[in-house]
């Protein structure tokens, strides 16, 4: 390969001929091999991007960055937002927990693309821009990363967590509505209990996401509150006046959403508790979600030895060695990343609490984990609606027959005779073997039509109206 | 040991004689030999008697309860209330994981103190209240036990963690703005870093803490909602029209907290995402005191060869074998708090995972851990503020040699003679074991008074009044 | 209440009258005011009882200690061991995280007990022994409380934990060849599968436990080395030579287990990652655990509307509103020990990879945590099996139904006619609701008597002989 | 663009016409948009390819498959291995939880790219080997991809960690061994204790990963145990008599290493309690490896107000504002990573306890998190060691500077005048700022002669020839 020499303060580094990248990206490629290349996910690089524009407008307008540098910077961050420059970021999570590197692999780009742009060729001369003065001038690793992190979390957030998670809460909110009447048995401690609607039981799955969101959203206000202005330890050394807060209303005009500087600097670099509070909430929609798909999926088993209930769409051949089996595979998948979610919880968690002093170095592991958990709720929301919720209907045969078989109707005899003769009749129905309504007539506790009259299970369903 | 027999619906039971309990607690108490007695929580145990209360008041209001019998069922409660009969609910969290049988335990030592209150002798006659008919009346464990658990996590909550939290956050905001004008020296990846003040980097605990609570208060919402109406499965089978709303209505009163029926009872019933919800916020501030804690004992240590640039409080011996040794005792107390909690994290996650169909079976599980982490971090952040927090002193002396010595000072430079020559003198101070100052003359970059000028880390800290 | 005088090297301290414990238990008592008393566990306490007396033998036997001294000390110690002064332990877990409170503790009474057996009153005159010279000789906090530690966990893991995981074990294998001929309907993606026997089914728990029980063997080793020797930081400071192999031969013949001092002290103070291997396996055997609760909480469920081909024992009623109902409850306290040691699983980890330097200072939170989950697995393991494992039985009328009717009884003909043909015939008799034979015939792909001779569900089980 | 028709048993699918895959991994590709694409690791693709190629030369053998098509499988089978068919495998980890996807796509990559070797078009004609009957003859999904990530994670811990681990090892033990006579004050609870070597200190380390070595090594015959040959639950319905164990020996012989069948079929698809284990002790790994780099991290702080005891390599400069700043990032990018196994613990805990009946649907996410914990500890701790460890130096001159100033070298005289009178020396050095020395003479607790005699570091570190 051919190489040319890039230097930083502590020497000379060689670097592929044509790469954009300059020396410290080049060290943290030799000294961090570790895992997959370039798993520093790109949605930071793109947060990075935002804030370098911001940061030249605002340095700019406050006199300390000449307007040509400023549109050099922000017409290469421009490009690198319309992913022209995706394969220049070659940086792994595992490197300086600050981010640093990153951080100098975005300057180090910006220089060398704007070096370019200015008509020169990629290592000649003087730099046209310096990556540490003018692309980094008023910044530091430590405020732009969790910066960066901020707009890529909130970004991921809004455009694909919740717009997934609302998605499938609306898709089951459409379905409880759909299957409203139908009535079932109900399960407790997966056990034959008294009745409720199918469309109940869901309305429970929408009741939780609902939830969910809400508690998701509580934790926007966090996460939209940008270190940016703090520089190295939080004083905002090297920064102009008015910095922080103008250069949050850059980010926010560039990105589009409402982002404010952080009301304490020192608790912006030092702790990332703000991904640990949003981390909390997707986890929450992951135990959520863990349960929606579980039920599902017994609800669907069979197709004639299980509960089978409803009935899921066939979107694949289930086996390669069964033939003619479905298997509830969206299902799979959700819980799959719900397990995955509730691991990322602890990354975070561990993460989040080994802060020290003036800043935690664990921002990549918890900013990627974060994404990551983002991304797969959103993601798998949105298969799991399209693929399973959709087509899910009742199986109204299958529901009939169990729900008339049912021990557990017995439990509307207990306004009428009492929890421990209703409890003599269900005892002596199961034994026997026979319905209730025999064994409830033989024990001499009701006559047949009182049975007839009282155990209604339609009747047993309470007021739909509470619900829908 | 003297007996009499108490009988439930499968037989007869031998009870000790003179345990107000009957035939369904002592089933438990055999059949569940799991881990040390009593685990079960007195705090759910006075949710429940809250909440029988309640039911008694409203069943008797919506006409399907005598007030004799409601009276009866009134006052025992307050006697439990009034820890009259602490040792009478002898039933473990490793149980039935709806917490069926101490719902039973409660109407069982209720109907037998009633009975007893009625002026009959234990196990004479008739019992005078029907633990399932009367003192049950229009519930079922399904929905008592998490009207339970939520009222006695948020009383806990409100009672104990709030406070506790709150008390160490006045304690260091206290400290923060006592010690406002400390300059320091600031560490980044555990380095010499820029200059900032104590009372700065305080002032982070502050916001951690006081982005903490915010998060706690996000969740109490979902944690004000009561399952209680929804009986089995949630359709409120067995409930007078208006009993759910009325008997929020009821506890609320009695306990003096706000409290509302749920939305969806499917949902408060087979999800606890409440306590999920909660527990994540209590995880989240063990996130920010396992931070602070850290910091705290790290900036304490010493007292000769550590960092040393504040002295905590010496409230014990430190040492079987090392005499006159002094140790961060309280930052280790509150760590290890912090552990436990995160632990609880996992479990309260696991258990709210996997809920099935209309209940979740890990309600004792979920509902111990989370009182557990409640109580812990409160409890902790009173002994940390009032054992630690509040006797803090800086070591000036220790403080302005760290400060002096710095090399980080240099970072002023960057503004007037740009980083990379900055990062020369810093490197040539480093290796010479130089001054700043010595190094930048030497190599020319400035002079000596500009050095004095320029240099000055009481101008590096910002703008103290954006904090404080 | 009334009060004595004790000191210790910071002052003077009140300490109720006729306890015990001394002024350093008196301060940590005041200081760390953290959730229910005393709940440092006394198997604990129980360790430090079996180490002080062979540290006070090995001391007497290497001409540091006298004979004396050492009988009051051993003396003492038997007390302790016989439980005659539990009450005599009052802290909390939440201390220093070296325990070097409770190790004081431990100190402190057995030199105020041996001032009493000594013919003294407690607070009169010169102290017999003194806590820190005599009985702590040769010791510190840093390495007896990682030694009691160690003690206790392998001691609860010897006699409660492996014990208890076996009965279950072997209930399962008893219960596994009682049913091995019980050919049943398989169940994947909890869909309808090919055939196997329950008794199969119940082998592969079988061999969970005895995987789970070989990896937590394979844990002993580490944990039977203790730290003693070591005293403060690893070296022996102040330890007469050969001191560390002795003493560890004295606990081992004072607990009748086999102990041996660690071969790398510094290792065995500064990180436990001897507990965090041992809590692994415990781990590992709840994973386990709750995958073959949940199975059986399955395969039980209905009585009527479930899966049904197990009938577990009805132990106790099951509802307080449902009549008749019988849960699985013995499945539902198994699990949710699950999630508890998997909670705990966590804290664990979170503890031990915060050591620093010489000393790790989670020691009381990673040592609790770990004697919960070993003494829950344990007695849950018991419970399990008793009340549940040994009386399940096969619902043969059920497994019958439900294994004729299957679909994946197909299978059988993919080596005779292919997999494609024979999913058609899956599919044909799944959308007709005939059986797999009519569907077979009317397709043409084969006779009704080769139907017979290929598809027979006890043909399609494998060979019993390689399970049983 | 361009499409070719493939079919499965549920009807035609489009696939892009020059793509290897068929029908299914097609309908994969569709109905599971979750995440980046292509995440299911090629390391698992590889497992399948070695025993696709094992199960042809088994069914062969065994007279089930005629020579001609072994040969072809065969032949794709060494293909795979050699990387020509990465961008065949466009699958993703959230798929269906046995794989059933992935093992088709191998399934159908292998038969079209053997009818391309057969001199056919891809599409064109009947396929030269069935994917299901050929290509997975005695095979079920639910075997084979529970193999093939058993190779998977049995080759990268092998190949990657264990020798990753093993070369950090050495390089801290050659470390300790070098660096064993630098005495340097000791520090428990963060604060100055008594005296050890670096070399000491060091040596812990490598206890540390010895343990975690041998743990690690416990894991593997678990993990050599396959599943193949229990076909879809465990009965090995559909393999030739002899079967398992032939086909686990060719896979032995395919891939070099101690590979044999599983002893119980059941607990091998229906638990992954193997992975379960593996990793438990890869999360012990991660424990002890963030003690280590917390410890260097600490060690190396400064470069003038910290610890500064060590001096780590300056591999780049350490950031974007401070100048001529050096950070810790190999213990940063290493503890990032030890978060990230925690969390992927929990992850795999979490998948491992859900399995259901005869199947653990959660395969795809406890083999991905596995592999990629095995993959990052491998990779971190060369690049820990290469650029970090091997280049520590102590330095001499602050080491002895803290050394010297200690007030617990004061422990040294326990044994000679008591705890008592020792502590009183030291708290008068701590408050009157002075050597110990002269609060020893000034307190007349012994003479000056007696204090040099009985206070030297040197005597205080124990025996060197024990550890070294």
């Amino acid at each position: 390969m051919e190489y040319r020499i890039e230097k930083d303060t502590i020497g000379n580094v060689k670097v592929p001929r044509n790469k954009l990248w300059g020396a410290q990206t080049e060290r943290s490629r030799n000294n961090f091999k570790i895992g997959p290349q370039a798993s520093m996910p790109l949605d930071i690089v793109y947060g990075f991007a935002y804030l370098k524009k911001a940061a030249a407008y605002t340095n700019a307008e406050l006199g300390v960055l000449d307007t040509k540098k400023r549109d050099l910077i922000a017409q290469v961050c421009d490009e690198i937002l319309e992913g022209q420059h995706d394969d220049q970021f070659p940086l792994v999570i595992w490197q300086t927990g600050s981010g640093t590197q990153s951080n100098m692999n975005v300057n180090e780009v910006i220089a060398n693309r704007a070096h370019i742009l200015a008509g020169k060729t990629l290592g000649e001369g003087e730099k046209t821009l310096q990556p540490n003065d003018d692309v980094n001038k008023s910044q530091s690793s430590n405020d732009t990363f969790p910066t960066g992190m901020h707009i890529a979390i909130y970004k991921k957030i809004i455009e694909n967590t919740i717009p997934g998670v609302q998605h499938l809460r609306d898709a089951l909110d459409q379905k409880a509505k759909a299957l409203k009447k139908v009535v079932k048995i109900g399960r407790t401690h997966f056990m034959d209990a008294t009745p409720l609607t199918l469309g109940q039981e869901f309305s429970g799955y929408v009741a939780q996401l609902d939830y969910g969101l809400k508690a998701l959203k509580n934790t926007l206000p966090h996460l939209q509150e940008l270190a940016l202005g703090g520089t190295a330890v939080g004083t905002g050394l090297n920064t102009p006046e008015g910095y922080d807060v103008k250069v949050a209303d850059y980010i926010s005009k560039f990105t589009g959403f409402e982002f404010k500087t952080a009301q304490n600097k020192f608790e912006a670099l030092a702790a990332h508790d703000a991904l640990v509070e949003t981390h909390g909430a997707l986890k929450q929609l992951a135990v959520s979600l863990n349960k929606i798909g579980n039920d599902i999926r017994m609800l669907s088993s069979g197709p004639r030895s299980g509960i089978g209930e409803i009935i899921i769409p066939a979107n694949e051949p289930g086996s390669s060695i069964m033939p003619g089996k479905v298997n509830p595979t969206q299902c799979e998948a959700l819980t799959m990343v719900c397990a995955q979610v509730i691991g990322n919880e602890t990354a975070v968690n561990v993460g989040g609490m080994q802060g020290q002093f003036e800043l935690n170095v664990f921002k990549p592991v918890m900013a990627a984990n974060l994404l990551q958990s983002a991304e797969l709720i959103g993601d798998a929301c949105i298969s799991f609606a399209d693929n399973c919720v959709v087509g899910i209907e009742a199986n109204q045969e299958r529901i009939d027959e169990l729900l008339n078989n049912s021990l557990m109707l017995v439990t509307a005899l207990n306004t009428k005779i009492g929890y421990y003769k209703a409890a003599e009749i269900a005892n002596k129905a199961h034994s026997d073997g026979t319905t209730l309504k025999e064994a409830a007539v033989e024990l001499g506790h009701l006559t047949e039509s009182e049975f007839d009259e009282w155990v209604k299970p339609e009747n047993m369903i309470g007021d739909l109206n509470k619900t829908f």
